[in-house]
């Protein structure tokens, strides 16, 4: 079994050094080529993933019924279905299987994890299809955060997990002197699981956002029931599958991972965070769900990322078309479905410095439409940025934006070549007063951005940093040619547990967070309890059980 | 200010490194010697405690009253008073107290904190006369319990949350190759506090179970409300004068650390649990108040550590006389009002092996009468070994306990040379039946001991591992000369997270926890929630906040 730890060692080592330096690393490329991945790669992917539509996903799981209802954002049902069994029955299975797991010494459980993650990025291309046509990403975005970067944030969380249990000696003696005597004691340390962990998934980001709480709970000892949106099992149903062909192949118990299919017509996410042996849950959705999950899984660990409403604070800048470029990419990179993406965009009523003299606000505002359509002039461009809206109910938010303000930029449906009946859509950029704080304080999900205009600088930083306390944020974004500025800044969004980009012109995005160098959500305000990947993340996952037996001086 | 981290840079690193390597270390000599601290530095601390008697504390804290009603269990009233404000002005306090020192460097913060514990030092035996009369502990425990080894827990807490926030670099560059350019991002980390940590002490261990949650808390940048037991106020109002001490001389609000006492006619603990800037609670005493803590504290970061029902399984021995005297003395250290004392004691109903043969259910139970019989025969050393009983409900405890089974020794009175009216007895040993779970499941807290018939030694495992989930435990203690029945003792106190110490006969008992080497309840059961001390305990009482801003390529 530890030959799959022995194979991946220096990989590990090298993110075990990397979370620790922070700088850039990336174990899996990310650029989809088929000198990386083989030259037939690209068509295999795509192959397999037409061969899975219209029937039942291979995954040699306990069948009471089959379900899904999942249907590409692209325009058609993928018609898949998966096994299904009741909550219950799927926590019976995960008591079953765990004690061997358990039992199992952290370097066969980390390198199960490590295999099934090299396996995973294998079948990359594959996931690629399974991302874009249930979250709606298009392609490019598909292979990249439905794929190496998902796995690389899964190897964050393995390379955190196994740190933090490597630091736990296995066997120490302890000697006490006592006068002329010593006492001695032969102590051992054991790691001891939580228990059944759920992962619940969300439509969106199905891999990146599911991976690390899946990889971190299982080499902890813990076993996992994986629970994907119920608009986008497939790239879950992959993953588990992958992860049950090397239980079985090191000699464990396949059902350690499960998957737990369900539709939105007969939901089980309730029944199993109810269950009083699920002990680990990770939650990533919507704050209205997520409430319910903190309320009702009391006494469990439960790790959140919900979502925020992020702000861009503009006070002056020396590259203005840098500036509006590099935001109308942030609001258009997928639709605005990105938890990290800007939604308040705080202007001066005033205006801003630019090396082109003073621009006022509405110098601004036709300065981001201009960019916007200049990015989404060319129409494949535009649908390779875009791609497409997961959830009909984005559209309705849309619609009822824009009639909140003046409207800046509409919204306007998209063609996407290839996919006739694709739901896709521009961003909607609306104007808004300062004092119009019930329609841009609370979270809008989707491509929706308002322009809000404020007394001054000082007053933006304190309204974003404040919606950020009380509604929660993952992002912010400043634009200044000022330090005083930046300072201000910087320790009012710290304060607000929110991570700060500043002066972001060129090819890096404030929706951007990387493995093993941006803590993804700090943690620190309702945009989610936990963080991506921190100690904090992995450290409570287990418990360490001692025995001491007294020896002989 | 770094001059206090540069006077303690010595003992910490090798605080941290004895943290990883957990065999016997310890910070701050456990003999009250006067070679050590100082020939006079007994009768100075007495001569101190005496003077603190029948006034007013001197603290500087804002008063609007003075309360404290603390009597010692040695039989008088301390008439000390302390300055009292309402709960939501001691957060007002706390929280502009804490901007300075969340700002401060992490070196300067840990500085203070070794300073705090260095000055703590010094005052042991000032300390070990507050901790005796009013936990009601003999000196010497006062002394050690209360002095050198809460000293360690807190350095303890200190090694870790500083070895944890050392892991996060301050600043570093972000190079990623793209193409022929590389992207590249200047990032920084700051370590954001979680806001007003509440301490909540228990009457016990006032010291020892306090430190680790205040150090931890403090250290980590939060500002910090210790709120004492009613019964137990003094021993935290000197760590309390002392943190303001060094805080004051180190250019710090005193107000990150405050006093919050209270009596038990006019409680503010729930005023301080529920005030909604209260962002972390460390609490030690009851399961009913913990529980209360734990259901009412929803969204805040909670440690606790509650009680349990520690059991001892007995199934062979080749040293009976060393089984019963540690037991004994195990059962009557503190009086049984440890959280680590024993309650039951599983005993096959058919006997136990021993070198001078099969000992029978009724012989083990006088072997262990007999053996508290000699421990506490003479009045001097029963009176160094039991202390006094903290409250008077232990008392009616006893009582009551001493009805629901066949009575093997009974709880008499004991008296205590110096102090006529101290509150003082032996313990009380039970023979009940295996049916008789009513009685021997429930957490009975004080000198009780349940010794219960078993069908075998599995029947015992079984329940005292099944108590222990059910009801939670801190310590196990086994007796046996059968590989196999150690290993199956192991495998069942692990998974039901308890500390297992098999085979002591000799001067180490199953009720003690050192520093850097035990981890202190393991988190894993209703015992509590939280370890003293693992990485879980100090990782979730800070955040970090990141600022990105785009470099030159």
């Amino acid at each position: 079994m530890s030959a799959f730890f022995d194979a991946h060692a220096g990989l590990l080592k090298a993110a075990v050094e990397a979370a620790r330096t922070r700088g850039y690393w990336s174990a899996y490329p990310e650029v989809p080529s088929g000198k990386i991945y083989g030259e037939s790669a690209k068509a295999d992917g795509e192959a397999a993933f037409r061969d899975l539509l219209g029937k039942p996903f291979p995954l040699d799981q306990r069948a009471e019924a089959q379900v899904g209802a999942e249907s590409s954002p692209y325009g058609f049902a993928l018609g898949i279905t998966y096994p299904s069994v009741p909550a219950a029955a799927l926590v019976v299975a995960s008591e079953q299987a765990r004690p061997g797991w358990a039992r199992a010494s952290v370097e066969d459980r980390v390198g199960v994890a490590l295999e099934i993650l090299a396996r995973l990025n294998r079948q990359s291309f594959l996931i690629a299809n399974a991302v874009q046509h249930t979250s709606g990403q298009a392609f490019m975005m598909a292979f990249q955060a439905g794929g190496p970067h998902a796995q690389d944030r899964g190897l964050e969380a393995v390379a955190y997990a196994y740190d933090e249990m490597a630091r736990i000696p296995g066997a120490v003696t302890w000697t006490k002197p006592a006068g002329k005597v010593s006492l001695v004691l032969d102590k051992s340390f054991r790691i001891v699981p939580r228990g059944t962990a759920l992962v619940i998934g969300c439509a969106t980001f199905p891999t990146w956002n599911s991976y690390p709480g899946l990889f971190a709970s299982l080499v902890t000892g813990n076993s996992v029931i994986v629970k994907p949106h119920p608009g986008a099992i497939l790239p879950l149903a992959i993953t588990v599958r992958i992860a049950r062909e090397v239980l079985r192949e090191a000699g464990f118990d396949e059902n350690v991972v499960q998957l737990a299919p369900d539709t939105a017509e007969a939901p089980i996410t309730k029944d199993l965070v109810l269950h009083p042996r699920v002990a680990i849950i990770d939650f990533t959705g919507s704050p209205a769900f997520g409430e319910w999950v903190r309320e009702n899984a009391r006494g469990k660990q439960v790790y959140t990322e919900e979502a925020g409403v992020n702000s861009i604070v503009l006070d002056s800048t020396d590259d203005f078309r840098g500036l509006t470029g590099n935001i109308a990419f942030s609001l258009s990179l997928y639709t605005g479905q990105m938890c990290t993406a800007p939604q308040n965009i705080f202007v001066p009523r005033d205006g801003i410095e630019t090396p082109e003299g003073r621009k006022s606000f509405d110098e601004v505002a036709e300065g981001l439409k201009t960019a916007i359509d200049r990015l989404l002039g060319d129409p494949e461009r535009a649908a390779a940025v875009l791609g497409a809206v997961q959830s009909e109910a984005t559209l309705e938010r849309v619609a009822a934006a824009a009639t909140r303000g003046r409207v800046i930029r509409r919204a306007e449906r998209v063609a996407i070549p290839g996919f006739e009946g694709a739901r896709a859509i521009t961003p909607l950029l609306v104007a808004v007063e300062a004092a119009d704080e019930p329609v841009y304080t609370v979270e809008c999900f989707g491509p929706i951005a308002y322009l809000v205009a404020t007394e001054s600088t000082e007053d933006s930083i304190r309204r974003a940093a404040e919606t950020a306390r009380a509604k929660g944020a993952i992002t912010a974004s400043l634009y200044t040619t000022r330090d005083a500025v930046a300072a201000a800044a910087e320790d009012a969004f710290a304060a607000a547990g929110v991570a700060l980009s500043i002066n972001l012109t060129g090819q890096v995005f404030v929706n951007q967070s990387a493995a093993f160098s941006d803590y993804h959500v700090s943690g620190g305000n309702p945009a989610g309890n936990a963080s991506l990947t921190d100690t904090a993340f992995v450290a409570n996952r287990f418990r360490v059980a001692t025995v001491r037996r007294q020896a002989a001086a």
